[in-house]
């Protein structure tokens, strides 16, 4: 599943929807503006022109444009997704307390825990006001739907995440609310927006829900095998956060009793000492649960491919296709 | 502008809106339920049991009854504005730091300020895909533009409010979007949701808008005047967070340079010691800034009432007429 470089996916994806990409970056720009509060488009610029790299609207325009749409609502729905994105990661950043995010100080840092709270709020209702404008009802009930997974798989993050119990279905609810509702909602209203037969937007559907999972899982992975010049984060910063992912509920789940003791004081009761991280590596190598996890998100990779299927031969189907491996090829 | 306490308006409309609001109740506590995640009903819980005069959702059920409504829609549309007001309510503790909210310890204080954000998330998006199950494309219009509106003037708020150059016009934006927009909306939707003629919708829609600014601005006057037992805040509360309110506002515009220096050093800068309050409460009486805002408040709850003409003669618009002089009669 390796990739040169030099023809990364996404590159080709961007390259191929460049001109409806300038726009929904200038519908962006536009509706981030506020007369009343300067606040709003400082924080979110901040994040939005942080070298993000607008996969999630790439979704929405290549499952259009897929699709054979020629209207304008795609746009919409592009910027929509990317709003959503953006006021969950301001969430989720005075949720974690992080101090990075795509290797930069995050806004709650760099302002208050206010601004990440409000101007969060303020973009949620911004990309309510975007999507009530394609007058699609089904589009509101994918978004609506897409919303309501992402809060309780966040509700369930802070419940389930320092809990030994969690097993690896709870695991997926909250990667599903975390990163693949928002994937597969992307990919699902482009298909709506462009009246395409049911067996073509349950496709879309199904890949994005594939591809966020894949994605998600490799996200946790590279947390404990990435280096933090190449992903902006520290290695480990799950474990420090006491954040159950799937590398450890793998190793809880084949942990002596000895092995559980240290899980449970690390994780559940939060008591790290100095050399911890390192030793929950070795129990990560011991069982080998890095390479388990690798082939799972793997797996998942291989079903997004396969979901295409209906879809029509077509270059963006073909680049969609590369990349899902892509995101797993980040692994090896 | 008086009313005897054995006829609240408020009662009155609960009375006569009484199987309406139990089945809202119904509704309410049905879509708090969270089988993945149980802390999100605990959390909503404490605050929609907190003894919540449920105000927002009377609205919505008065006005759809005044129009002649005979569906089901409005029970949605009345939980759907009751979410969006708890949402808020998790928010802004965030935001302000309170320990109190209706005389009980607030939820981040119980738990902490990650289930008041994901759970306020939660119900934002509860309340969205209740509002898409009503099929009604204007209705999600009001709503999202509420929405943005409640966003913005929070984020104004937290801009704006230590910013001595705020004036009333500025205030009044603040006041919208804290009060005022959510009101509008509550009552318009009641109109819109009944197909009622276009004037009605507008009526209603000012009569909310009227009640709201009378409502806050009485608000923002009990933190001066209240006692701490009636409105479970502590006299003061405003000042102390450093939030520019009317009575104050009205104060520093007739401030001589030595009273500046005073609003400058306790709003602007947040440097306060002890007697400051005392000494600010003496410069509003100085100016009889209470007694003017009072006034205002009097002057919105009277548009509040004159909006209500074109409404049918019927006991719900006598109660939401008594209604708006309720909310003022608390300052008397």
């Amino acid at each position: 599943m390796n990739i040169p470089m030099a023809t990364k996916p996404h590159d080709r994806l961007a390259a191929a929807l460049n001109s409806d990409l300038e726009a929904v970056d200038g519908l962006i720009r536009a509706r981030m503006h506020s007369d009343n509060a300067p606040r709003i488009p400082e924080v979110t610029a901040h994040l939005v022109e942080a070298g993000g790299k607008r996969l999630r609207p790439m979704l929405t325009l290549a499952a259009a444009r897929l699709c054979g749409y020629d209207g304008a609502h795609h746009l919409k729905l592009a910027a929509t997704v990317e709003f959503i994105h953006t006021a969950t990661l301001l969430h989720d950043d005075v949720v974690d307390e992080s101090e990075k995010r795509r290797g930069r100080p995050t806004a709650n840092l760099l302002w208050d825990n206010k601004s990440s709270v409000l101007v969060g709020d303020y973009l949620f209702s911004r990309s309510f006001q975007l999507m009530v404008e394609t007058g699609s009802l089904r589009v509101l009930d994918i978004l609506a739907n897409a919303s309501a997974t992402i809060a309780e798989g966040e509700v369930l993050q802070m419940t389930a995440a320092t809990d030994l119990n969690t097993g690896e279905d709870v695991y997926l609810k909250i990667v599903r609310g975390k990163t693949a509702a928002l994937f597969s909602a992307a990919t699902e209203v482009g298909g709506v927006i462009s009246d395409a037969p049911e067996d073509k937007v349950q496709a879309l559907f199904a890949y994005g829900d594939a591809l966020g999972i894949a994605f998600q899982i490799a996200d946790d992975l590279l947390d404990y095998q990435g280096d933090s010049g190449a992903t902006g984060k520290n290695v480990g910063d799950d474990f420090r956060e006491r954040k159950l992912t799937l590398p450890v509920i793998k190793a809880v789940a084949q942990a002596t009793p000895e092995e559980h003791a240290f899980w449970q004081r690390t994780i559940e009761k939060g008591r790290q000492e100095d050399g911890d991280l390192e030793h929950a590596l070795s129990l990560m190598a011991k069982y080998d649960t890095l390479n388990a996890t690798r082939t799972d998100a793997e797996s998942w990779a291989a079903k997004a491919q396969a979901a295409l299927a209906p879809l029509p031969d077509h270059e963006l189907r073909a680049m969609l296709h590369d990349l899902a491996a892509y995101v797993v090829s980040r692994l090896s």
